[in-house]
């Protein structure tokens, strides 16, 4: 295979993202989202928002960054975030997937690609702080834009919440800050149980 | 309305490309893909498919493009390639859709995705030029990969591909010469009518 059969090859294999259904609903609440329309979303918003990030970060980075994180989800599947059992092999799983799917790519850019993927899982820098946050408060505008159908069906509470966002004002304290009054709305609305 | 939210309000109002059906299917064939899912694609390909652009470009320009290029579509519909009549007040119906859709954004920001959509369409940027590559190769490739469905449920000609890529070998002349194998093997196969 020419190097541009290998990356056509793995355009094609990615284009399975837009199967692997996720627990959020679109904002209108008619069906769950998808991987890339999840990605799509996270990178027009990471262009949109930069202004409220804690720090300077590389908008390129964090762009490919989020257009790429997801996709060790077409071997791993989607985890649902308040399922336990699942997110105990999640880890395992997700290794195998990269190791598998970004393999396809030529080495410079399956190492590329694979480095990509463990800065935004490590979170440890600006770009991956910024893109974190984005992937946490995308679907938490969604949930609350279709009427908090993904809380209500599996009964999530907000400490659940409030544990899962412990790192969401580490990549922009002010988009942080405007979700706040959105979950003390959904709990009066009964969306989110308080205790 | 605060700055913040007026951008809150336009992220969730670009939700809806995820509902606007196009007429490629997915590479599996099982249903066609839609703008969100169309724009992370081309956003992806754009930053793995760099190196084969004819001319320096900017990347991150380019992505942003790819990810706003459609969204005058919740307004004006996907309009398809091959139907003359429908393309006859394409333009009209996309100018009001800008017009709408765009001034959602604060006026800073209203004005530059405007001016990214401008360039797309007018093509006369290495940028606009490469964004434009990307986005008729992506539909040719899905077709192949799906066994030509959209291609021979509309009864489409090589001669109405080949004008519709004219353009494509202004962005990426190895791309266009890695399509153009795909294009014989369909007409061989009969999913393209070739006169």
């Amino acid at each position: 295979m020419t190097r541009l059969e290998q990356q056509i090859n793995f355009i094609l294999e990615i284009d399975k993202i837009k199967k692997i259904s996720r627990q959020t609903y679109l904002a209108d609440g008619s069906r769950p989202e998808n991987d890339a329309e999840h990605s799509w979303h996270l990178a027009t918003m990471c262009f949109l928002l930069k202004e409220y990030a804690n720090e300077e970060f590389d908008v390129l980075h964090t762009i490919e960054m989020v257009l790429i994180h997801d996709m060790i989800e077409i071997d791993a599947g989607d985890t649902y975030a308040y399922d336990p059992e699942a997110n105990k092999s999640k880890r395992e799983r997700e290794l195998k997937a990269a190791d598998r799917i970004f393999n396809l790519l030529p080495p410079d850019q399956a190492e590329y690609v694979r480095r990509l993927w463990d800065e935004f899982e490590e979170g440890d820098t600006p770009e991956a702080r910024f893109a974190n946050t984005l992937d946490k408060i995308q679907p938490l505008l969604l949930n609350d834009a279709s009427g908090g159908t993904a809380w209500k069906s599996h009964g999530v509470h907000l400490a659940q919440i409030l544990k899962r966002n412990e790192k969401t004002p580490k990549g922009s304290e002010s988009l942080w800050e405007y979700c706040k009054p959105i979950l003390k709305e959904n709990i009066e609305k009964g969306n989110i149980i308080e205790n």
